[in-house]
């Protein structure tokens, strides 16, 4: 038995014992419904055919008098839609004739399926599952992924996979932010100017966004949608300039940043806007939370505005802040009118508010801790934000539950209801999402989902990278596919190995530095290597995993195929005009490599280090960001440098 | 200037002539429309814009008041549908400033289009189109691509892109091959039973119909459908075994082959359903020709039933061959009625068919020739069967002209229509059907619309591969993602780059011999190597080139990764039961390099010849095909120890 069970799986589930023995995946798979039936669960199950099929290339013909494969038993098909709180569990105990899949609700089904295609591997007899015992449920009720559709339009194609990546991870919740300064991305029937002057024409019909609600469903995934106010909001003044503290005229903001306008606090007439427009957004969206953002507010327009000082002045309120305060208790009681319950950023913290909001932290589990204490529900953004390029071991161990959460009593810390990553799309297009996402996300809804103790980083790397394969073969994701794309748009006809290799060794610059050297727009071009770069150089951290493990023979061969790749790809670079600003990069990467053979050289006593070696010239030229890239060699080759001197710690 | 203008072309226009100079793409491209315009080209622009950024990356404003850089204009509308014999050309002028693209009618402009597309590279300033003045039209009037939607279900996705594909390389017709023993795919309204139990559940609705028809359209595509009868209707008689001529009950064929149903020509009730039937598909397909196939009736049932023998002698009818014409004049008389002219396969030419109908031939030239001389229209699909995974260079030199035709007279000549590519789906599933298709089909699509003058296997090779990757680009086609894939899966979790270098040199059987080994049915899977590897070794065809051309660093490289490959990849296979089969596979390569070195070091002088050496044995033994899979490292090898051996012509 060759089977590898553990390292398919994730998130890893709360408690598992794989045992001996493999069930056949052959083309006599069939498998049982009893209990209680969602109808749902029907085209689930033919979806669960389809994507095992294209796992193993079997067709799977229907045939009910076979021996049944898979027994899945429901006890009960739960709510109508997917609601915070709603048991997930499921238990799935595979053996040698047998996988019997048994959950309270038909979410439980739903996760125990995507465990399943997880779990199917090729041996040397065929596909199979691993023998297994598995008692499974989250860690935290909400695990979502908010994607930013407004900064760069995404459309349905990409939220649909997006969903369909979702829910091979087991995550949850989908915060669809739908409004910005740079577009209004939601067809509203009452207030048409909304999408009609304030998205260029890129926006979801009301069919889509029930679609979009519908698929989510199926997948066991809830939809939150958020719309920002009173800030990030310009695009709502395009077609209503009367909503916003200053008369307009309004234009679709295309820079990056925090701008200006903001809805008018002080007039009646906003609240009968708003009021009006929630309902409708309320009556469309099933999900009981209603995100109304209420980040990042200037207060610019407020100050510099005569009637708002003169209403601040009238109502007692000593500053924006209190302003704000005002407008969001408008704001809360007009969503509690409409049958939801209010969530927002970090801002809206407020004890004006009642206990019932949803706090999402992007400032940190100590905004999050207070909250809980204060009796407020948080979830856990800070850490999070796909955006930043970080790595995915820090993402990893970015637990919303921090040390001093322990300090919490258990009802303070239940408040803490799990977590949700942030895909802002500043630099993000339909052609790169999917690699800003994934594989990373899956790491993410680990952290979520699985035990807390469960943090071995080295683990969560190894199944991360068959995690990336699966993605793409069962839940329609091209971020693989993509990659390779990119490259092939910036080699032109000219040979891609090359440039991938040296693409393979170079990250984005981080947090918010992008941008700091140009002057980007929605309209700016993002088809540079910056914006094909993986977040995170698989090749450097396993260069530096294999500095680590003096592994000599894969140090020696990565440090010469980066030594050599600069003659390789020195023509095609200096002959494509978006490569040319990477020919710094690939020149830091020989010299680097060039140290790196030479601190190998002295550390194997092959050669002694030349004399007045300087290394450190080098490398710290070489780490200095260009074209906004960072050499992810150099962490690895300064630690072989460390040892060739004989200063390793 | 480095800008490469004729390696992406294809097909290759009528006439061109590169100047010097290039027309910048930035993001300040803007383009105007003049002349009489389509509606449905406006979002035929929003395409093509769309297609200019996911090549370039580039986001393009919509900004009116920016110079023109694209000008386009249309002379007339042209027919609401496509249809045969319409005028394609176009002329294309591209200097510095401008490009200027005029049409007759729109399919010109969608043609012209296109051109432009593969136009777009990459050079040292960035993106632009070569300076080039084009007078293009096609050189047949039909261009086609034929689906078998039936043998392996192919859902509207596939349908799509294809038409995607298609319409990248100005092919103009889709032969949509709708019933067959194996599943009747399309939604009857009138004869419900049809779809409902011929199709396992898989078929088009009309509405899907009606989509993929304005899909095509919209792409200057016609879609001429096609229902074979009398025979390979199977799937027609599981709902309506009235319709056979034995009564049944009749199950969905789940073999390949040919099989022994067919409908009963000697009743009444036969014509009255094809008539209704006929009619109702006739309304829904705007076409002018209407496909009724005819082929490949082996008569068993016909000879069998005592019924049909009395038929037979009461109408003074010979043989089954003159009740199967009987038979066409009947369903000729049909189709006429309902306003459509018949085509059908070679079978149905018959001298009491009137001259109106079209023969498709998969018999070759010979009988198109013939059928010309006798007043029949006619289109080649002999040597143009993708199933038979025969080598690009044999497509692309098969001419709907070949020398006998010279014989013909001018008007004779001029009912050659041209050609039709066959994509039979025995051995094709939705994970390879791409690859089976493209890039292959663009050179098809080249020797049906370029000059017969135009037979440079070299260049067409050259800008083969280029088109590959716009193809994939601009045209939503899967191939080369979908090969990766297969690989993946055959890899399991093991690194798939040397699967990937057994994979590349290895090519399916050719013609029919697949499934001489095994009984394959609908019901198979097509999972194996066989089933991944393409049609043509690239790897294979670029080892004899660079042997031809005496290359010995490239020659050497490619036979040491070969014969070193073996161990890299030993486990993987051992250990992976699809990939168990291909074990001697590997191992032939090993050996098959070992003798190529042996040459190599001969030929270089570097090492006599081994005492004793027998290359041949080796090499016959590595050309017999093992797992369905020929060795393609062997013609370049054997080419190497002929000169090695002193013997090279």
């Amino acid at each position: 038995m060759s089977l590898n069970a553990e390292p398919s799986l994730m998130p890893l589930p709360a408690k598992y014992t794989f045992g001996s023995g493999r069930l056949a995946i052959t083309e006599n798979f069939n498998l049982s419904l009893s209990g209680q039936i969602d109808p749902r669960l029907h085209d689930t199950i033919t979806r669960f055919i389809e994507r095992l099929s294209r796992q193993t290339g079997i067709t799977f013909p229907v045939n009910s008098r076979l021996p049944v494969t898979l027994a899945i038993n429901c006890n009960s098909i739960g709510k109508e839609w997917p609601a915070l709180g709603d048991d997930e569990s499921y238990t799935l105990i595979v053996d040698a004739q047998q996988a019997r899949l048994n959950a309270p609700t038909t979410l439980g089904v739903l996760h125990g399926l995507e465990t399943i295609l997880q779990l199917v591997q090729q041996d040397e007899r065929g596909f199979a599952i691993p023998a297994v015992n598995i008692d499974d449920r989250p860690r935290f009720p909400w695990r979502g992924l908010m994607l930013d559709v407004c900064r760069h339009w995404m459309p349905i194609d990409v939220v649909k996979r997006t969903l369909d990546g979702m829910a091979a991870v087991k995550l949850n919740v989908f915060h669809w932010h739908l409004s910005e300064d740079q577009g209004f991305r939601i067809e509203s029937k009452r207030f048409p100017k909304l999408h009609e002057r304030g998205s260029d024409g890129h926006y979801f019909t009301r069919a889509q966004v029930r679609e979009v609600i519908q698929y989510a469903r199926d997948r066991g995934i809830r939809v939150v949608p958020e719309f920002d106010m009173p800030g990030h909001a310009t695009s709502w003044l395009v077609g209503y300039p009367e909503l916003g503290t200053d008369p307009g005229p309004y234009q679709i903001e295309r820079h990056w940043g925090i701008f200006d306008p903001a809805m008018d606090p002080t007039k009646e007439s906003t609240y009968r806007f708003l009021d009006a427009f929630i309902g409708e957004m309320a009556a469309l969206f099933p999900d009981e939370y209603f995100h109304i953002g209420g980040d990042e507010l200037n207060g610019k327009q407020w100050s510099a505005s005569a009637h708002v000082q003169a209403f601040l002045k009238q109502h007692g309120l000593k500053d924006n802040q209190e302003l704000h305060r005002y407008f969001n208790t408008r704001l809360h009681a007009i969503v509690h009118k409409h049958g939801k319950r209010m969530e927002g950023w970090d801002e809206i913290l407020d004890p004006a508010l009642p206990k019932s909001i949803v706090i999402q932290s992007w400032r940190g589990q100590k905004s999050l801790n207070e909250a809980a204490r204060q009796g407020y529900s948080g979830l856990l953004s800070a850490g999070y934000y796909l955006d930043l390029m970080q790595s995915t071991e820090f993402h990893y161990l970015n637990d919303p539950l921090d040390e001093e959460s322990a300090a919490l009593t258990p009802e303070q810390r239940s408040r803490i209801l799990g977590g949700e990553m942030c895909m802002w799309t500043e630099f993000v297009t339909t052609m790169n999402v999917d690699q800003r996402i994934w594989p990373r996300a899956a790491a993410i809804a680990e952290r979520l989902w699985s035990p807390q103790s469960v943090r071995d980083v080295r683990s969560m790397y190894a199944r991360l990278a068959r995690i990336s394969r699966h993605l793409e073969t069962t839940a329609n994701l091209v971020h693989r596919q993509a990659y390779r794309m990119m490259l092939e748009r910036l080699a032109g006809a000219d040979p891609v190995e090359p440039v991938r290799v040296l693409a393979d060794i170079v990250e984005p610059v981080k947090l918010y530095t992008r941008g700091d050297t140009r002057d980007y727009t929605s309209w700016s071009a993002y088809n540079r290597m910056v914006d094909a770069a993986h977040p995170e150089s698989d090749a450097g951290r396993e260069f530096r995993y294999a500095v680590e493990a003096r592994d000599w023979t894969t140090v020696r061969n990565t440090l010469t195929t980066w030594r050599d790749n600069g003659a390789d790809v020195r023509r095609t670079l200096e002959s494509h005009a978006l490569l040319t600003e990477t020919i710094p990069v690939s020149e830091n990467l020989t010299k680097v490599a060039v140290i790196g053979l030479q601190a190998l050289d002295a550390i194997e006593g092959k050669q002694p280090l030349p004399a007045g070696w300087n290394a450190s010239e080098v490398l710290n030229t070489a780490k200095k960001p260009v074209a906004e890239l960072l050499l992810m060699a150099v962490p690895g080759v300064e630690a072989l440098v460390s040892q060739a001197s004989g200063t390793a710690k």
